[in-house]
Order: C-alpha cells, then sequence, then structure tokens
C-alpha cells in the first residue's frame, strides 16, 4: 500500500477501504507517513468528504491508536456528554451529579480549556482541595461507591488525533465534517464511553455557526455511532449568546450551584435537562424523553441532585462547605458595571467575543503554559430580549488586574446588539437527532 | 503575511494577489514554508484553481526563483519550442536546423529524459563525438556564428518549481491545469525565450488524455504567455500512437535525418512544418502560417535544413559524416520482427507502452542514475489506418540484452489495436492556440 495511492483516490473522489484508512492511521502516527502527504489528504478530504463507514473506520483506528480507557469494573451503561465548544457552558458541573442522583453512574474525564472556551477541570480546580488527579483505579472505586467521579484526563489517548489534528491546525483543514466527527468520537470511545449524548453548538462563537453545518455535523457523530456502535444523540443547542449568565471558572462552579438548588437561568436549567434526559434514555433508565426529564426536574426540586454534588465535592478532597455558602469560593477584587450606551432590546450577545474578553482577564489560556485565575470572568446582566436602558448594567466584569479594565469594558459593550425593536424569542433546542 | 491565511484563501476559493503568490514562492523555495503547507496548498488549488493572473504570478515568482538565461547578446527574436512529453518526439532534431536554416537564430537548451519519453540531449549524445556541454559565453557565440546550438541545461534554473513538482508529484497534485502550466512556463521564461511555441499532446500517453484538458492546459499557457509578455502560439497534436516510426536515441536521430533528407514519415514531417510555421510567425521571419510552412517545406526540399544539421554537428564536436552515412551511429545487436498474430486494420498503438516498452531495454531512465543504451528501441513498420496481415510485422525490436526480448515482444504485440474495419483516419494536429 502506498499513501500516495490513499490521496489519489480520495482526491478522486473514490472510498478508501477500512484496511487503507488503517494503513493511513498507523502510518501517520508512527512517522512512517510524512506530514506534506497527511496534509494534502487532509485537504482532499476537505472537498470530497468520506462516507459514513469511512468516518467510523477514521474513529476506531484512531481511538485505538493509543490507551484506551476500561470502564467495564463500573456496573451499568456508561453514558458520556460531550459539547463541541460552548462558551459559559457550565453544564457538565451540573449534569454529573444530576444525572448519578438517579442511580445512573458518572464516570467522567475532562480536559483543560483551551481558547475561549472553558474547561470542566479548570472549573472544578477553583473549588478548594479538589483533587482533579485520580488514578484509575480510585477513578473506578469512587464511581462505584457514590455514582460518580470527575477527574483530568490521563494517559496518552488518542495520539493519532492528537497529531492529525495538530497539522489540520496549521493547515486550514480543521473545518471539515468528517475530520471533525471522527476527532471527537474517536476521543469518546477511546475514553471507554458505552454511549455519548452530545451537545452541538451552533451561531457565533462555536465551530459550526450555520445550523446546516451543525446538523451535519450532528449526523455525522451520530452516524458513527451506530457504525461502531455505541448509541449516540445529539442535540443542537444555540450558542448565538453564551449560556447561562457566568463565564469564567468559579463564576461557573457558583451558576452550577444555583442551577442544582433550582435557582439557574432558564436556558441553562433546560439545557441541563434536556442533555441529562437524553444521557438516561441512552442509559436505559427511563423509557423515553418526558419521564427523563421529569425524573430529572425532581432530582432538582428535592435537593437530591444538589446534596449528590456535595458528596462529589467531598469524595475528591474538595471543600463541600460551598453548597451551602459560595463566599467559599475565590473572589475577585474588582467588580465593574459594564453600563449600556443606549436604550433598546438585546438581540444579540456575542458569545466568541464574550469568551475572549473573560480569556483576556485571565480566566483562560491561549496557550497550554498560560496560568489561570480562577476568580476573574465575567456575569451577564441581560440576555437576549431583555430591555436595557441607557446607563443600566448589561454586565458585571470581575478583574483582578486593573490595567485590563478599560479594553475589557469596551468589547463587552461592543459584544451586546441592541435594537429598538423587540427581538423574535430565541430558540435554545434546534434538533435532537438519534 | 502568514501561509496559513494563503491556505485558507485558496481552499475558499479565493484568489491570491501577487504579493502573496511572491511570499508563498519564496518562503517555499527557501524552507520557511513547510512541506506540509505548501502540499495543502497545492491540492486546495487542485479543487479550487487559479486564474490567469494567479497563474502568470506564479510563473514569473517561480522564474525568478533561480538563474536566469540571458540570450541578449543574439540578435532577433529568440524562439522556444517546447512539448508537453511524448513518445518517439524527434521534432526539436528537426526544427533546430530546418528554423535555423531561414535565418532565424535557435538557441536551445534541452534536458535528458525521464520515464517513458526521451530527450533531446540524451538523443544528441548518440552522434559519436557531439558535446552537449557547452558554456554559455561558446553557446551564444556558436548560436551567432552558425545560427544554431543545442546543448545541455546548465545552472540553477526555477529551483521553486523544481522543489514544487518533487511535492506535488508524492502528493497525488501534479494533474492540475494551472500548476503544470506555470510549471512548464516559468523553465521557458526562466530559459531566456522571447516567444515560445507549445506542443501540447493529447490522447493516451500523454500528460493531458482528453482533448478538452489538453485544449485547458493550451490555453492556459497561452494566456501566461500574454500576462508576462511573451508571445506564446500552442499547438494541440495527436499521442494516439508514437510520433513518426522510432522510439529510440540514436533510432530517433536516424528518423530526423530522413526527415531532414524529405524522406521522413508524412506526421513527423507535417508536424515539424506545422511547429516550425508557428515559430517563424513568433520571429517575425513570415507573415502567416501558410508563408512560414512554405518556407520551411523548401528549404527541407532544397537539402538546406540537412547541411544545418551537419553544421550543428560540427560545430558541437560530432561526428557530422552521419547526415550522409546513418551506419556511423550505434546500431544494436538484435533487430527482433514482431509480428502479427492476426490480420486487420491498426486502429491505434498505446504510446505509453511502446515509451515503456523501450525504456524496459535500456533505452530510457527509469531513475536519474540510470545508464541509457543510445542504440535501442523500437522502429513501426505500421501505423494507425495501415492493414497488417497476420505473420507480418508490425514493428522491429533493437535490442543488445536477448533476456529482455519476450516480455518486451508481447508487450509490443499488445499495444496494437487491430479491429476488422478500416478506422476513421487519425487527426495530427487538433487545434492552434493562440
Amino acid at each position: 500500500m502506498r499513501m500516495y495511492d490513499l490521496i489519489y483516490k480520495k482526491r478522486e473522489g473514490e472510498e478508501l477501504t477500512t484496511e487503507e484508512i488503517n494503513y493511513l492511521v498507523k502510518g501517520y502516527t508512527s512517522g512512517d507517513i510524512p506530514d506534506y502527504q497527511m496534509s494534502a489528504w487532509n485537504m482532499a478530504v476537505f472537498f470530497q468528504g468520506m462516507n459514513a463507514r469511512e468516518t467510523a473506520d477514521l474513529t476506531t483506528a484512531m481511538a485505538e491508536s493509543g490507551e484506551q480507557i476500561d470502564l467495564s469494573d463500573i456496573g451499568g451503561i456508561k453514558v458520556d456528554k460531550h459539547s463541541t465548544g460552548g462558551v459559559g457552558d457550565t453544564t457538565t458541573l451540573v449534569l454529573a451529579p444530576l444525572v448519578s442522583s438517579t442511580g445512573v453512574p458518572v464516570a467522567k474525564m475532562s480536559g483543560r480549556g483551551l481558547g475561549h472556551t472553558g474547561g470542566t477541570i479548570d472549573k472544578l480546580e477553583s473549588i478548594p482541595g479538589y483533587n482533579v488527579k485520580v488514578g484509575m483505579e480510585d477513578f473506578i472505586k469512587q464511581v462505584n461507591e457514590i455514582g460518580v467521579a470527575v477527574v483530568g484526563q490521563t494517559g496518552n489517548l488518542t495520539p493519532a488525533d492528537k497529531k492529525i489534528y495538530a497539522l489540520r491546525d496549521v493547515t486550514a483543514t480543521v473545518k471539515s465534517i468528517p475530520l471533525i466527527a471522527s476527532s471527537i468520537m474517536s476521543k469518546k470511545t477511546a475514553g471507554g464511553a458505552d454511549g455519548i449524548v452530545l451537545d452541538v453548538k451552533t451561531g457565533k462563537g462555536s465551530f459550526t455557526p450555520t445550523l446546516k453545518e451543525s446538523k451535519n455535523l450532528a449526523s455525522s457523530m451520530v452516524e458513527i455511532g451506530k457504525e461502531i456502535g455505541r448509541q449516540t444523540i445529539a442535540v443542537i443547542t444555540d450558542m448565538n449568546q453564551p449560556l447561562g449568565k457566568a463565564v469564567g471558572n468559579a463564576l461557573e462552579v457558583k451558576e452550577a450551584v444555583e442551577t442544582l438548588r433550582g435557582n439557574g437561568l432558564e436556558d441553562m436549567e433546560k439545557l441541563c435537562l434536556t442533555l441529562g434526559a437524553n444521557m438516561l434514555i441512552i442509559a436505559d433508565r427511563v423509557n423515553d424523553f418526558e419521564e427523563g426529564y421529569e425524573l430529572l426536574k425532581d432530582k432538582l426540586d428535592s435537593g437530591e441532585a444538589l446534596q449528590q454534588f456535595k458528596k462529589l465535592i467531598k469524595a475528591q478532597g474538595g471543600n463541600s462547605q460551598i453548597v451551602e455558602d459560595l463566599s467559599v469560593l475565590p473572589d475577585a477584587d474588582y467588580k465593574i458595571d459594564v453600563v449600556s450606551d443606549k436604550s433598546g432590546y438585546i438581540s444579540g450577545i456575542d458569545a466568541l467575543e464574550v469568551g475572549l474578553t473573560a480569556m483576556s482577564v485571565g480566566a483562560g489560556r491561549s496557550t497550554k503554559e498560560d496560568e489561570i485565575d480562577s476568580a476573574v470572568g465575567v456575569v451577564l446582566s441581560k440576555k437576549h430580549g431583555d430591555y436595557v436602558n441607557e446607563g443600566e448594567t448589561l454586565a458585571v466584569l470581575h478583574l483582578n488586574d486593573k490595567s485590563a479594565e478599560e479594553k475589557a469594558v469596551n468589547r463587552l459593550k461592543d459584544a451586546f446588539v441592541i435594537i429598538n425593536k423587540e427581538p423574535e424569542k430565541s430558540t435554545l433546542i434546534y434538533d435532537t437527532i438519534k
């Protein structure tokens, strides 16, 4: 087999065999296939695409390129949740205790944030004492004991995906549906999930800004799930404004606690219940979506979900007092009101800009080596559809470095689109693909 | 400027500026832009193409990437001829003396053969004593004295093209019209030609098998010529059978001499007169095609063209006796008749297969390091449209290594397509684009 022929075939729009895709992934990971051939192949895929079988084969080959997590010592169906990357997306912090409070095990390995989207592990580390570095044995033991664990990813998972992604990143081939889909699904597969619920973000500030692209990506991943025998449900959700109100690590933990207390913003609660209900369907805990939704709503209302969060924090060495007293969490020195220059209705909040602003004041990393500041970030006071008066607060900037204030305030102000007419109600959930 | 953005732009089908193309060619030649980015860009060009301006800019940037031949010390308009690669294409050996016999200077630098197509320099080296390594000063002096010189290419011409071509060759991006066109035209430009006549081969055994592709390539190169101010005429000619009758180095020299004596096959003579007439048009030696064609025919008939070949060989130290006595040329030990298994009309001769067979018996190189055997090759006894009886000779294989006989004979036999009905007359010249 020669890589040349595989580039040629894909260039001509032909289908690659399973053997050819395995050869390509193994060869590239080992270094036998050079970067310049792989990048030509990636670009050919960008133009010619891949069918469901090829995409599934690529997923499997990348999943098998490194270590694979074995969760078989945990009883029941293990369902993972993945978001294609949003701003202020605190759902994992809510879903882990919420879903596990129904008796469905949640064994979650999460990553750190990079760029304008936050990482669950960074958020959890803002809880004093919370330990994200848990060994495999303890991880499984904890899930079996209390039903939930959320730890940092360890081990050399999907090295093929890492290497291919790094190459795509510098050769303008990131934005290919089959390549994005296989990259995500290979990580979930190597992570040991039996089933996967995907939160595919759509709109500005997401990987797939148009609904059409988002649906294509969602369908591609659901198809992969079918091919590789891991039930997958994709929910297409809005990212035309940040989710909930908080963007920043400790700020999002606070928002998660508020949501678990039943005091969360409507969009945040609804998205958590929707994603969670689909997780319960895959886990065979409920018969249909409505049953799952109601069950989870009960767990919120009864306080059981909040108590489950407390258990989780305690089990991983964190100060579980935060569940009752949010002031235990780090707090920024300065809270700056971002006020509106004019009166009108909010018709949009640029999630990408809000995410980048939070990053610029220390809430996120622009390179892997950057240190983050847990306390800082943004809390929105207004959301889509709200009316704001001139001089009224749009958002509050939480800041430790005063020198970053002016630029960040202006940027946040510009992120709000304010119009005279009341805008149409925004959609939170666009579609569910299964 | 970042290469990433240039890949992205081309991927999206946008036009690159002159500055961007210069940046790309300089950066890649110097090694600042890595192979993997260049190969992604090449593949994006494969799918999105380039317009005439971009293609001309790429041509100029590659021409200026290395040494450039200065022919200004030779009076008059210097017209170069280039073929996109045929089998048994002996036209340069005929055209150089033929065109220069009309007073138009021919200062020709040629390459060696690689793969199934022969190289002019290899052919000339089969003439005992002929020196292809002539310095620049002597080269120009010779053209000024006798009107013609045919030497091997020296100097580091178009290193950017060499590097890009080598990369395309291993990443399945050779077959892109703007990339082929700019590669050819950059070499001609760096070679110092004021004007260019292109022989674009079409049919099996050529770079562009379909007439449509051949016309696209021809038009692209003529457009480049306009953009960079070097008058270009492209003639689209048949490669559904080898040109003339000889394939192999000394064998093709013999055929060239016969053609200059007026005894050449019809297709060979006609193609030489056609290409030559277009060279005379660009050189401003004649007013129109017919005048050029007639003038060149006169030079053949009068023997002046043959005498000019004699002068050329003598000037470069070769045994010019060959013009009178072809037996001075190297001769193979064995002449094997390839006989037909059946009776019928020849409806096609696979030029690629004939070229590869000649190569396999030693007439060509499969790698740059291979030695070639001047004497060996193939002489066709029958051409398209001829009738052949069972047991009659189709071709004669000239061989020094008997062990190669069986395979070569079978391969040649298979290259002939023999049918019962008389086929339509084949076309030699499909179109002229200027």
